[in-house]
């Protein structure tokens, strides 16, 4: 009736079907499994918040990209009666990250809370862009943090958990690259860019997707004049700690106890790397900064930091905190195709005639109890089309259940894989088969 | 830093933290597992689709409640640029159920996805309501739904599904609730309402809420006469499926069918009623209705029914469908507070002195490798502080490790619900005590 819908997703948004929206559950789960028992509790905050919770939060370039609601009803007319403008309009806003939302929660709960409070807080968020390739408008992310204390503790901490979710995804070949915030603003100071800090770490940041000549040249261009020899070092080698501890004047001593420390507790199951090229974008880190990177691969695979101030927009007494995040979308990539999803997978039961459905619904509950999972085919259609059915979905076991079997209590099970079919003279004897055939 | 900005959650929204997110998040899992064990696939969509895909979906009421969002940019300008209506201005629109951007897939996906399609689809929802108490702006839905069959084997699925979930959560005491629109229909033109059957549903909807005479009194006056002896009696008794079936000339056979299976199915787990007096709100339901009740009390936990219509706005050839869902809120309060939760709970582990906390933490870790959570303290505070957090989160397993304890590899472990305390000489034997105690 009328013009035909488009039925795909908003530009920028996605549908995840079957397998693909499996394997992001499973994801999920791992983790929150994985932070769960290293005694993180978890936290969820509303998609919506007041526009002044999220705007002036130092999301800086995100703070752009929010989707804001309109207002409503009489408050929404009035601001229309006359030629109003964006912020008249809107009074809500869909969270970009959950970092500005768990500051408010850190703030709202202060005499409840017991600190340090170690969280984790999942969920999507939701930013304008531009629709392109492999940048999304809904995105889902994973963050871990510890509220309340300036111990490196917190640190430790935060990476190892992060860690222990990449280990439990069977990710290896890590890299742990670690800086400071104000290691590197000495060193900037020291080099002469005062303050233009944040132009200088702007440019820094395109470390890994610029020729080095090129932000040599962005930077020489900010300074006005030849860039220090130190500087010219810190592009083309690799800086040690030591020698950026001197240059900034001993703004980094403390980074030497944390990767000492991270050292001895990753037992080299990965590595761990000052470097003074980290800057990470967001604007509100205040010390430590990290990023996990796939040895041999040039994308960060998580990171985090220390923002002590943040919280200072809610509250009086600011609450130091360290926090990280993984690439959940990056992780999927990595993950092998064949999920958990494969080894429990339904048993399919057609059913080979309407009036044998009930007894094969009976048989088919008892697999169920029995902790398979089971697919009863619930259309009234030929055995071919049943089967059909059973293929397209993949379903490696379909149990056969005509009157025959139902008079005598056997079961006729057919493995689709290996194409074998075999019978059995017991429920007990058919699932134990299922059971270990699913396993091996 | 100027004013204040307030934390609470927007208006209407909810923040969870700590043991209550962590049942909401076991509840989820629960359901989930349930229906994989008959066999559904997950899907998720986006939380914004186009306001084209929203409006007009039959929602009625609820598609006044959408939350719009603003368009952006150049958009957005030339929208301002002149006096403007709220359609020039928003593109995207936040669900309101999950039942439209189902329909919307189902379209979509229509060559990839192998029918009978058994799906569940879980996520938050939004609807501008006026805020009250227990009224939400942001909620939880988990729908499960069949897509692609005529068949009763669907609503059967559906509503077996749904009690394996109520079931799973040791909701006891449950009533099943049927009827089916036609026959609503058919016994409304019957009693003379003809064309006003939107109406007269609209009534009948309030039974359970309003007095019985009331309800006749607004019926009478939408008839403008006296009411039928049928429908008099209706609103004041039980009314039998057979009877309803001679008023409506028919129209209700199939439910006998359907009722004959449920009550075989069941077990007498559960009761099952027909109700002529059920309507459920949503106008897109064709055919037979459902709804769940907990014995004693007036309200629902799930319902659904089929709506075979609803595709037909997204593709030519309309296809049949069933789903239901369950009240997730509700389900939550239902719950028990001691939840798994509990029995999971981390193992506290202390830091005398920062000296130490290298070895605890390897300690701590060998905890986790055996399966159990544990929490390691990431401050740096006094012993009498510690314990404070241990116990305003209500901890019971303390291991103290003490340099005596490191050296000698013994453990000394605490349990905070008896007070007792006591030594293990080996890690085995700790983390036995703890896990067996933990079961307990």
């Amino acid at each position: 009736m009328g013009k035909v819908l488009s039925t795909k997703p908003a530009s920028g948004f996605r549908d995840f079907l079957g397998a693909e929206s499996r394997k992001r559950s499973d994801l999920i789960r791992k983790i929150e499994s994985v932070y769960r028992s290293f005694g993180f509790e978890s936290l969820e905050t509303p998609a919506l918040e007041n526009l002044e919770v999220l705007l002036g939060s130092g999301g800086q370039e995100n703070e752009k990209l929010i989707f804001k609601t309109l207002k409503r009803g009489e408050k929404l007319e009035r601001a229309l009666e006359q030629k109003c403008s964006e912020s008249d309009l809107s009074d809500l806003g869909l969270r970009f990250d959950l970092t500005v939302p768990l500051c408010r929660v850190v703030a709202e709960y202060s005499d409840k809370i017991p600190l340090p409070w170690k969280v984790f807080h999942f969920g999507p968020v939701w930013r304008a862009e531009r629709p392109q390739k492999a940048r999304y408008r809904e995105f889902y992310q994973c963050d871990v943090d510890v509220i309340g204390t300036a111990s490196q503790a917190a640190e430790l901490e935060v990476i190892e958990a992060l860690y222990g979710a990449f280990e439990a995804c069977g990710v290896s070949s890590l890299e742990l690259r670690l800086s400071d915030r104000r290691l590197l603003a000495a060193c900037a100071n020291a080099w002469g860019f005062g303050d233009r800090l944040g132009e200088f770490a702007i440019i820094l940041d395109k470390k890994d997707k610029q020729d080095t000549e090129a932000l040599a040249k962005e930077l020489r261009e900010l300074l006005g004049k030849a860039l220090p020899r130190d500087l010219e070092r810190a592009l083309h080698e690799k800086v040690s700690l030591e020698e950026a501890v001197v240059w900034s004047q001993g703004a980094g001593e403390s980074l030497f106890k944390l990767i000492e420390q991270l050292q001895d507790l990753s037992k080299a199951k990965y590595k761990v790397e000052f470097d003074l090229s980290l800057v990470r974008g967001m604007g509100y880190y205040t010390g430590v900064i990290f990023e996990w990177m796939q040895q041999g691969t040039d994308f960060a695979l998580g990171g985090g930091g220390r923002y002590d101030d943040l919280t200072s927009r809610f509250m009086k007494r600011a609450q130091p905190a360290v926090g990280g995040s993984l690439g959940f979308e990056r992780l999927l990539l990595l993950l092998e195709s064949e999920s958990e999803s494969e080894t429990n997978q339904p048993v399919f039961f057609p059913v080979m005639e309407e009036s044998l459905r009930r007894s094969v619904t009976s048989v088919a509950r008892e697999f169920q109890k029995r902790g398979l999972a089971v697919d009863l085919f619930v259309g009234e259609a030929k055995m071919k089309s049943q089967l059909k059915y059973a293929s397209q979905k993949n379903y490696r076991w379909v149990v056969f259940l005509g009157e025959e079997e139902l008079r005598t209590g056997k079961f006729k099970i057919k493995d689709f894989r290996s194409g074998d079919e075999k019978s059995f003279s017991s429920l007990e004897e058919a699932v134990e088969a299922v059971r270990r055939g699913a396993a091996a």
